[in-house]
C-alpha cells in the first residue's frame, strides 16, 4: 500500500461493493475526497482520463450505496470514468499499477473484477448491453437492478439511440442514468444536445402554460399560409420541451435532472427509482473534472492526459523525442493543403482535438463539421458532399472507424467517390489496451474494392501521401500511429506520390524487408544493427500502399531475394503480408522462397506502452532482427 | 418498346423529370395508373420489390411535379421505392430489364442516370447524404433543394437518427419526408413507431390541452413520492405527442401528416414547403402496395417477390429445385435446437421472415426479438444476453452484417461471448446486386481473434455448424447462400461436428481443390466431370472452417499434392483463400507447390442471377474445371 493510501481512513477498509453501503453520508464525503485524491495522484503520476472519473465520484458513490453492485447489474458507457468503480470494487491495492502493462486496466474488464459487468472502451453500448441483461433477468426470473450509465455526448451516437428506443418498447425494468456534463470529449453537438441544455425550471414550465394554450389556437390548414402556420408552429413547440418530454417519448420515465455531486440527493433518489417497474432515466448534472480546478477550468485537456504535477495541473516535462506528433502533422498539412484547394473540408466525430482537426476549425470553420459521436453518419455525409465536387478529409481514430465499415463500402467506395479516411492511432495505441488498439485496420479495409490503402514511414510522408489522396478521383485511406514519428522535415508544399509505387530505402544482399508505415524505420534499425554486429546485409523496401501493391517492384524484389521479411503492425489475418502473399502467389514468385510474416498474431492484445507492446508481439528492431536471423538459418 | 406501353398515353412521352411538371393533376392520375401497371406487369414478370414502389407512386410524382429533379437532389432512402422514380427519368424502354444482367439496377445508381443522386440499397442512409448535399449547396452558394424520401421503418436505425440530429443541428435547407406506410419490411418495431402512429387529430389537440394543465400542476419534489408523481407525470406526458414535437425536438419544421396518395394536395405542401429556409420533414401516410389488391392486403409477402401472375397475385411455379431454402433449414433448425436448449434466443434485425426466424417467433415468442434496423443494436444487445448466460442467434443477411462489424469485434469477440452469428445470403445474392452481395463477409470477419468461422457445404452440415455453434463456448459465425441447397437430408437432432475439422469429399490424385461452403458442390461436380471427360483426377476437401482452418489436415494434403486449388465465393482480398496461403506459408509448406485462388476479383460486382455472376467471375464448375486445367498445364 502506499504512503498516501496508509493515511486515509476510509478507502483502504472498502474491499468490495457492500462496504461502501455500510457507510453514513457524513462518511461518504470523506470517502468521496479519498476518491478523489487517489484519482487525481495516480493518473498524475502515470496518465490516464482524469476529468471523466472525477465528475462522476459522486455519482459512482451513491450508485454503490443504492444498488448492490455484484448482483445488480452496472454498466458503464465507454468506462474512462470508472476509476471511483475500480477503487470500490477491490482493486485500490492494485490501482497504482493502472494502464500499466499487466496492471489494472483504464477501462473495465470482465477479465479483471467479477463487478465489471460489460467490457467496454467504445461509446454508446451501454443501453443496449444493459437491455440485454434485463430481458436474460426476467426470463431467468430473477428481480435484481440493471443501470447503465451514459454520457450526454455518447447519447449522440445511433447506437444509443437504437437502445433506448427498443428500451422503451420492450419496456424491462432497468435505469438508465444519464450523465449530463455537456461534453463528450470536447464540446457536444446536435439538436439533442441543444435541446439537454434547456432544463426545466419553474419559470420554464410557466412559460409552457402560455406556449401550448398558444399552440392549441393553431391547427394546421393545409394549402394555407402554410410557411406562415410552420414558424408559429415551430416557434410555440420549440420552447415547449423538458429533457423529460424527449425521453418520455421513448416510453422512459423521467426522473430529473439533479445534481450529481450532491450523494444525498441522489440516494434518495436511487431508493424511489428503484420501486418504478419500468425503464427510467436519471438525469444527473455533473461537472466534469469535478473537484480538480486544473481539469474543471479545462476538462477537454483532462480528458486523457500524460503525467502532470498535481499542485499545478501543468504536464510533467517527460523525457521523449519533444517532436510534433502524427496527428499535429496532419493538422497542419490539411490547413497547408486546404489553403490551395478550396473543396478540402475536414470532417471529425468529436474528437477536433484528438484527430488534429481544431486548427483547420480555427482556420476554416465553414468547411469543418464535427458530427458528435457518430462515426456511421461522419462518413455518409462526407459522401453526399463529396457527390457535389468537394474532398472531405475524414478524421477518425483506426479503432473508431471499424464503426462505419459499411458506410466506407455501401457510402463512399462502392459510388467511387473522393472521400479520403485519415485513421490516426493505426496500430498499437499502447495504454488504452485492448479495445483501442487499431491493429485491424489494414485487414478490414484492404479488401474494399476501389480503395487506395497507404501508410506513411514518417512525418513527410504522410504529407505526400495526403496530398496524393486529395488529388486522387476516387476514395483513399491512410493510417497512422499514434505519437510522434522521427521528426522528418515536412514541406509546406507536399508533392503527391505515384499509387502503388513503393521505395527501396536500404540496399542490401542477404534478405530483404518489405514493409510499410511505422514499421519501415525498425526495419532499417534492424537493418544496420544486422550489418554492423552480424555482417548480414538486409535490404528494406517501403511499399507505402497496401492497396494497389506496388506490384512490379515486389516481383522484381522476390526474382532478387530468396529470403523475404513481411513486417505489419496489424493483424497478420488479411492484413499487409497477406496481401503481399496473394500477389506473389498470383504472380507465380513464391518458388524457392522463404517467407516470414511479422506482425500482431490472432488474439487480443492488452495494455501497456507502446514499446513494449510492440516488443512483446516482436515488431520492433529487435524482434525483426531475431526474424531475419531466423529466417537466414 | 412493349405492347403493353405502346397503349399507354402518358408514360412514354415522359422522357425527363421536367416532362411531369408539363402535366396537369388530371393527367397525373393517368400518369400514375400507368406507372401502376407498368411496374406491376414488369416486376410480376421479373421479379423485383414491389410493394415499396407501388405505395409512393403519388409521392414520386408530387416530388417530380414541385421540384427540378436534377437541379434539385433527391436521395431515396433503400431505393427499393425508386421504380417510379426511375420511370419518370428516361427508363421505360429500358424497364423491361430491370435487376436482369446488363439491365436497369433495382436500386438508384448514379452509373446509371444523372437523375440518380446518390447510390442506396442498405437503409437509413439518406438524411445523411442529404445532408452533405444541402451543406455542399450552401458553400458553393447555390440555391437548390435537397430532398431526402425515408420510411419509417428505415428511420428506427441509428444512423437515420444521428443524420437527423444534425441536421437539425446546422440547420440548412432541405426538405425529409416521411414516407410513412408503418412497416418496415415486416412490422415496425421501437418506441418511436408505437408513437408515430399516434397522428395529430383535433380531439388530440383537445385532449392535449388538458393534460398539459394537468401537468403544469405536477412540479417534481424530489424525494418525495417519486413513484406516484413519475406516474402521473408520465401518464400525462405520454398521451401528450404529436410526431410533430418529435421533429420539432431535433429542430425541424414539422408538416403533416398528409395523404401520401393525394397527389395534388402533396403539391400544394411541397410548394409551401420550398419557401421555408430550415430543415423541414414532411409526414406523409402511403400503404404499402397501394392500389393491387394482393400486395395491399400481404405487403410482407409483396415487399419483395419472385415471379408471379399479375391477376392473382399467385407466385408463378418456377423451374426451381422445390427444394426448402437454406433461410427456412435454419429457422426450424433453431427451433429444434432450442426445444433442448431453453438458453438459445433469436434476434433479428427487421426481418423475421427473411431470416427465416418468423417459425421461432411464433413458438418462443419470450426467447425472440426483432429489434429494428439496427444491426449495431441487435450485436451489443445479444452481447448483453450472453453475459448472462443466454446463446443468442443473431440472424442477420451477410450485408447487413457490415453495419455491426465493431460491435462484433469489440461487444463480442473481445469479452469473448457465446453470441452466434448466422449470415443468410453470404456469397453473391443475384439480383440485388453491388450492395447487396454478402462478398466480404470471410474477409471481415476472419481477422477476429476468438471468433469461429465456418460455412456450410449443405443443408445437413448448416445444421451441424448450429449445434456446434451453440455448444460452443465463445463467438461463432456461419454464412450461408441465398436460395437452396442440394436438398441434404437435416437430422432433427444435428451433431456437433469438430471445430477446425474439415473432410476429403473426394479423392483424386492430380491435385486438390480446397473449398468450403456453397463452392464445395460445384467442385465436386467440376471434379467428376475432369475425370470422365479430361481423365483428371483431383481430389476435393472441404474445410468447413474458414477459422480456426484445419491445418493438420491442409498441411497434409499441401504434403501429397504439388497443384492446390482454393476456391471461395468472396472477395479473394483477404479471405478464404488468402487464409489457407498464410497458413501454408507459416508451416513453409510452399514449396514446390502450384497455387491459385478462385474467387472474386477487386471489384464491386453489379446485378444478374446467382448462376449468371457465379458464372462471370469463374467460380462455377466450369470456370473450377478451366482452373484446374490451367493450373495442371
Amino acid at each position: 500500500m502506499t504512503d498516501e493510501l496508509q493515511k486515509m481512513t476510509l478507502l483502504p477498509r472498502i474491499k468490495k461493493p457492500a462496504d461502501v453501503q455500510l457507510l453514513s453520508v457524513e462518511e461518504l464525503e470523506i470517502l468521496g475526497q479519498e476518491l478523489r485524491d487517489t484519482i487525481i495522484g495516480t493518473v498524475a503520476a502515470h496518465g490516464g482520463h482524469l476529468a471523466p472519473s472525477l465528475g462522476v465520484i459522486e455519482l459512482t458513490m451513491a450508485l454503490f450505496k443504492s444498488f448492490d453492485i455484484g448482483t445488480d447489474k452496472l454498466v458503464w458507457d465507454v468506462g474512462h470514468q470508472a476509476y471511483a468503480h475500480k477503487l470500490l470494487t477491490g482493486r485500490v491495492e492494485d490501482f497504482h499499477t493502472l494502464r500499466q502493462k499487466d496492471g489494472i486496466s483504464g477501462f473495465p474488464r470482465p477479465a479483471e473484477s467479477e463487478y465489471d459487468h460489460f467490457g467496454v472502451g467504445h461509446s454508446s453500448t451501454s443501453i443496449s448491453a444493459a437491455l440485454g441483461m434485463a430481458m436474460a433477468r426476467d426470463l431467468k426470473g430473477e428481480d435484481h437492478e440493471v443501470i447503465a450509465v451514459i454520457g450526454d455526448g455518447s447519447l449522440t451516437a445511433g447506437l444509443a439511440f437504437e437502445g433506448l428506443n427498443q428500451a422503451g418498447d420492450l419496456g424491462r425494468k432497468m435505469v438508465v442514468v444519464l450523465n449530463d456534463n455537456e461534453m463528450s470529449i470536447s464540446r457536444n453537438v446536435g439538436a439533442i444536445s441543444q435541446f439537454l441544455s434547456r432544463k426545466m425550471t419553474t419559470p420554464f414550465l410557466q412559460r409552457l402554460k402560455t406556449d401550448v394554450e398558444g399552440l392549441l389556437g393553431t391547427i394546421p390548414k393545409i394549402g394555407g399560409d402554410l410557411a406562415g402556420y410552420a414558424k408559429r408552429y415551430g416557434d410555440s413547440v420549440k420552447s415547449f420541451f423538458t429533457p423529460g418530454i424527449l425521453f418520455e417519448a421513448f416510453h422512459f420515465t423521467y426522473v430529473g435532472p439533479i445534481d450529481g455531486h450532491n450523494t444525498a440527493q441522489m440516494v434518495k433518489v436511487f431508493e424511489e427509482v428503484k420501486k418504478l417497474d419500468k425503464p427510467v432515466l436519471v438525469h444527473v448534472m455533473t461537472t466534469k473534472g469535478k473537484g480538480y480546478e486544473p481539469a474543471e477550468s479545462d476538462p477537454t485537456s483532462f480528458h486523457g492526459v500524460g503525467k502532470f504535477i498535481p499542485e499545478t495541473g501543468l504536464a510533467r516535462k517527460f523525457s521523449g523525442s519533444g517532436l510534433p506528433s502524427y496527428t499535429s502533422i496532419f493538422g497542419s498539412t490539411l490547413c497547408n493543403l486546404a489553403a490551395k484547394d478550396d473543396k478540402i473540408m475536414a470532417i471529425t466525430a468529436a474528437m477536433p482535438e484528438g484527430t488534429g482537426t481544431e486548427c483547420f476549425h480555427k482556420k476554416y470553420p465553414e468547411r469543418f463539421v464535427d458530427v458528435g459521436i457518430c462515426e456511421q453518419h461522419a462518413v455518409t455525409f462526407a459522401a453526399g458532399l463529396a457527390t457535389q465536387g468537394y474532398k472531405p478529409a475524414v478524421a477518425i481514430y483506426s479503432t473508431f472507424m471499424q464503426r462505419a465499415y459499411d458506410q466506407i463500402i455501401h457510402d463512399v467506395c462502392l459510388q467511387n467517390l473522393n472521400v479520403n479516411f485519415f485513421l490516426d492511432r493505426g496500430g498499437l495505441v499502447g495504454e488504452d489496451g485492448a479495445t483501442h488498439h487499431g491493429v485491424f485496420d489494414l485487414s478490414f479495409l484492404r479488401h474494399i474494392p476501389n480503395l487506395v490503402l497507404m501508410a506513411p514511414k514518417d512525418e513527410a510522408e504522410l504529407a505526400q501521401m495526403m496530398a496524393t489522396a486529395f488529388a486522387h478521383e476516387g476514395p483513399c485511406a491512410m493510417r497512422y500511429p499514434r505519437g510522434t514519428g522521427v521528426g522528418a522535415k515536412v514541406s509546406k508544399t507536399p508533392r503527391k506520390i505515384a499509387i502503388g509505387k513503393g521505395e527501396l530505402v536500404r540496399e542490401g544482399e542477404d534478405a530483404v524487408i518489405i514493409t510499410l508505415g511505422s514499421r519501415v524505420y525498425p526495419a532499417m534499425e534492424a537493418a544496420m544493427e544486422l550489418e554492423g554486429k552480424d555482417d548480414i546485409k538486409v535490404a528494406v523496401f517501403n511499399t507505402r500502399f497496401v492497396k494497389p501493391l506496388p506490384k512490379k517492384q515486389l516481383l522484381e524484389l522476390a526474382d532478387r531475394y530468396d529470403r523475404i521479411l513481411l513486417v505489419e503492425e496489424n493483424v497478420m489475418a488479411g492484413g499487409f503480408g497477406s496481401a503481399v502473399l496473394e500477389m506473389l502467389n498470383e504472380n507465380d514468385a513464391l518458388q524457392g522462397k522463404r517467407i516470414k510474416q511479422l506482425g500482431l498474431p490472432d488474439q487480443f492484445i492488452e495494455h501497456g506502452t507502446q514499446r513494449e507492446l510492440r516488443s512483446m508481439v516482436g515488431i520492433d528492431s529487435e524482434g525483426i532482427k531475431r526474424a531475419i536471423k531466423a529466417l537466414l538459418k
